[in-house]
């Protein structure tokens, strides 16, 4: 299914920058960063909840904030996009 | 519906700073900002359509990325926050 993973890091705290990169990192592991702060991710039910602890360690949850959108799997339909940066299809095979 | 609108503005492009101040406020008519990109917006189909041609006209196109992801009706359980700034319920009761 896909799940839309958006995340509200203050760069300007203390390790803020690299917060958002460990961050980038371990959603990517899962999908697409389409977004500076939003990750859309292929994941099942056990893969987001072990996704969801390992994020939490990772983040400041005192000035961090994380947001989990569950689309589903039927969600072509769902997603649109204006202006810069289209993604790429998380589902579709990588073309270089 | 819940629609959620993300965007990526360049906030050191030319008026990018003021390009997020105008896409919140027109966002903010239907919603809530739940982190500093992502607004989570209640409408229906028409008003759907018409905030996507009013914010397309409001970004730039060029350097900014707007995305919209509709979460439907039933969307109680597939939303999930961690860390700061929880956000308000969009469709409930607005409490002071």
């Amino acid at each position: 299914m896909l799940v839309l993973i958006t995340y509200d890091v203050s760069t300007m705290s203390d390790g803020g920058t690299r917060r958002l990169r460990v961050v980038a990192k371990k959603c990517e592991d899962f999908g697409v960063r389409v977004q500076n702060s939003v990750f859309e991710c292929i994941v099942d039910s056990a893969q987001l909840k072990k996704l969801e602890i390992e994020l939490a360690e990772l983040i400041n949850p005192a000035v961090d904030s994380l947001r989990f959108y569950v689309l589903g799997n039927n969600h072509k339909h769902k997603v649109k996009h204006i202006g810069a940066k289209s993604s790429l299809d998380v589902e579709g095979p990588l073309i270089f």
